[in-house]
This record gives structure tokens, C-alpha cells and sequence, in this order.
């Protein structure tokens, strides 16, 4: 079993949560400050390091250590869309040098397998999440471009972990389950408790639902870091998450 | 007409060049480097700011002086691929804050139309290029795919100025083309002199294929800044897409 996808489903299992924290919040303080607050929570935590006004080469640093100590994974949202020669430098180069520290990134299969040899290229320890489906209206993923990236994903297992994955379209996330079979993984963000959008075309679906549809890991995000207390709204999210699950 | 497309078309009949150059180089001093010794060449220079590992904060400063000398355009090549929400922060904020010196930018369609909203919400004076098509082998992008980026462009073309197309497909370039009209415009990657691909899954065509096939903009990488003469080299490239456009 690839050793990431394996961390992660013993996270799961010790910690009861499949529940993945997007921090959508464009400080590295608060992020930190959050990570302390839910890391006993979640199995990942979802981090933009390029909205940080604030950010550090000691961000990695710091985050790894609350990681470690709080035993979550770290999963850097990059969504790399480049060709292959640029995404090698985008994960490892820059400021950012995101392939020194992040357990998960994500690319979008449009571009191709060699956005895979690319980013596998500069990889030193990370997980490749590929793409599948996204929430946002008007989107223009469809069941055959979801199909060709599973494809995608099962050639290239050795680095590939799973899937970004919609339930507002089950019966396509099924389908990338089924294909994908039991070890890759399906990751499913736009989740919140209550059901709704926001005015930028983002939809969302509740735990329960995307858990029936297929997920192995929900990804929640205003929905916990904007409540007035991120603990107690994380431990609900993990509560429902983990009971869907063993239905 | 949008004030950017105005602009870029101004600086080609100037300039007598179509060429945008693309610094696909991980070092900002060697991109100021190239700028200086093939800014009179070039209409546009396309930059990967998150592959330099000496960043600083005064290179697009440095970059937008010799850019207004030199009379040419920033392109910064970010393929935002993202929810509005997350776009619209890596626009604006972040160590690189593009939004503040880019004239142009680009993003995948792939997203859906919250991609352009969530842009356009944090621009100053970029104009949006979307991914209609690309070169890499495998690539899953579509003729039903490149005519929705035409849509999606058509009904934003306060902000959007054009496309990323591929003369691998000429069909469908020029069935974009038509569907676009005469004022949006269309760049083509993936040129050299010299036909040929790079271990990598890239492809390239030549000038003279690419404006053939539709282009308005060739934007050319190896070819020009890994050559003994970045200089004449960019002059050869300018005039053979020049010639090219006159036929």
C-alpha cells in the first residue's frame, strides 16, 4: 500500500475521523492558531500557503511540528494545472518549496499524464490527489473526463492516493469508486453541516451525504474556521463523518 | 474594446511582433536578465513567479519599469484553477499579490464561471486569459471543452481578453476562433523553430503553423531563453510570426 495512503487510513481509524480541515484563511498566525485548536479533531489539515499576506519559511516548520504532535496530515491545496516541466518547479521550487513539507497536494488531470511524471518528478514524500469532480456551478467536469482520471490515477499508483470527488453528482462519484477500487481514495470538500452556497458559485453538500456517495475523507471549510468556536464545531463534523461512515 | 486587448494590439502593430516570450527560468534575476536582452523583441513576457527561488517583493517593480521601457506586457502564468473565493485571494494577496502588477493572467474554465467572478472581484487592470486548449500528450481537453471557455469568455469580455489555444488540434482552434470573433484573441504555446518535444509529455509546432492555424500571440520558452543568443534568437522568432501574420 503506498505509505501515505496507509498513514492516512490509520489516522482514520485511531483518531475516529475522516474529517479534513480546510483552512481557507489568508493568515499563517491563524492557521497555526487553528491547527492547535482542531488538530485532535481531523485527519488533514487543508492549507493555501500562497493567500498568506504573512508568510514565513518557518510556516512549514511550525505546522509540521502541531502535525506530528497532533497526528494529522498536512495537505497543501496547490491544485497544480501546469505542464510537467513547471509543475516540478512550482512543488519544489520558489518560496514556497512545498515538497519539503506537505503529505498531500492535488493537481488537475486536464493537462495531461505528464503533470503526474512532472510533480512525481520533484517528489520526495508527498501523496498525489488527482482532480475527479468539482462543486462549483457551471463547472465542466463530466463522468468521461472522471473516468479518464481514474484511469490516470491507476497507472501511476505508486505516487497517487486518491480523488477529489463531488456528491452533487453521486452516481459520478460512485462510478470513481467503483473503478478506483477500495485502496484509492475519494476526498470530498463543500461540505457543512447545513446545506447551501455562497454568492461565488460554491455549493455544499452535509456529511451524511457525501459519506453515503462514496467519500473516505470529508473537507470542511467556513463551516468550521468561521465558527465562534472551531473546537466544538470541528468535533461535530467529526462525530457526524465518522458515524456516516459506519453505517 | 477591453483597454488590454486595445493595448497588446498596439504593441504588436508597434513593435511589428506577435512574440510573447515565456521565462520558464526559476531565477528572478536571470528573468530581468532576459527582459532587458529581448524586451524590444517581444510584445509579452510570461512569467512563473513561483518558480524563482530569490523572489523578492521589488522584482515585479524592477520587471514593470523595464516592461513600460521596453513596451511590453506582463503575463503572469499562474493557471488559476480553483473556487472563486480561493482564486480571488491568490490573485490579490500572498507574497505575490499579481493582481497589483500582472497585465495578464490566466485560469482554467474547468472550474466554472465562479473562477472569472472570483477573479474579476479582486482585479485592478489584468485582463483573464483562459485555457481553451493545450499541447501535452494525453491532455483532456475537448472540442465541446474549448467552445464552453468560448461561452464563458463571450459573456465576460470586460475581463477576459482571450485564449490559450494549441495548433495540435487546428480544427478546433479554428472553430474557436470563429466562435470568439476578431476582437478576443488567441496565444499558442508550445513554439519552436525546430518541430520536436522534451521528455516531459510537451509537444511543439512551429511559428508559421501556429499563426496559420489562428494565433494571435506565439509565445516561445527553450527555443529563446536556453539559446547562445537569447537576442537574435527572439529576433528570428519575431520575424518569422510576423511574416506569418502578414500572409
Amino acid at each position: 500500500m503506498n505509505p501515505i495512503i496507509e498513514k492516512l487510513k490509520n489516522i482514520i481509524q485511531e483518531k475516529q475521523s475522516n474529517l479534513a480541515v480546510a483552512a481557507d484563511i489568508s493568515s499563517a498566525a491563524e492557521v497555526l492558531e487553528l491547527a492547535e485548536k482542531i488538530g485532535d479533531k481531523i485527519c488533514i489539515l487543508k492549507t493555501h500557503v500562497d493567500i498568506f499576506a504573512d508568510f514565513t519559511p518557518d510556516f512549514p516548520t511550525k505546522l509540521r511540528e502541531i502535525a506530528d504532535r497532533k497526528n494529522f496530515l498536512i495537505f497543501e491545496d496547490r491544485k497544480f494545472a501546469d505542464i510537467g516541466n513547471t509543475v516540478s518547479l512550482q512543488f519544489s521550487s520558489g518560496i514556497y518549496k512545498i515538497a519539503d513539507w506537505a503529505d498531500l497536494i492535488n493537481a488537475h488531470s486536464i493537462v495531461g499524464p505528464g503533470i503526474v511524471d512532472g510533480l512525481r518528478k520533484a517528489n520526495k514524500n508527498s501523496g498525489l490527489i488527482l482532480l475527479a469532480q468539482m462543486t462549483p456551478e457551471g463547472n465542466l467536469f463530466t463522468e468521461e473526463y472522471a473516468m479518464k482520471t481514474v484511469e490516470m490515477a491507476k497507472v501511476n499508483s505508486d505516487f497517487v492516493v486518491g480523488f477529489i470527488g463531488s456528491s452533487d453528482k453521486p452516481e459520478v462519484m460512485q462510478k470513481v469508486r467503483e473503478a478506483a477500487g477500495e485502496e484509492l481514495m475519494i476526498f470530498v470538500p463543500g461540505i457543512k453541516l447545513a446545506a447551501g452556497g455562497d454568492d461565488l458559485g460554491q455549493t455544499y453538500n452535509t456529511p451524511e451525504k457525501a459519506i453515503q456517495n462514496g467519500a473516505d475523507v470529508i473537507i470542511v471549510g467556513r463551516g468550521i474556521f468561521q465558527a465562534d468556536d472551531p473546537s466544538s464545531e470541528a468535533e461535530k463534523y467529526r462525530a457526524a463523518g465518522w458515524e456516516a461512515s459506519q453505517e
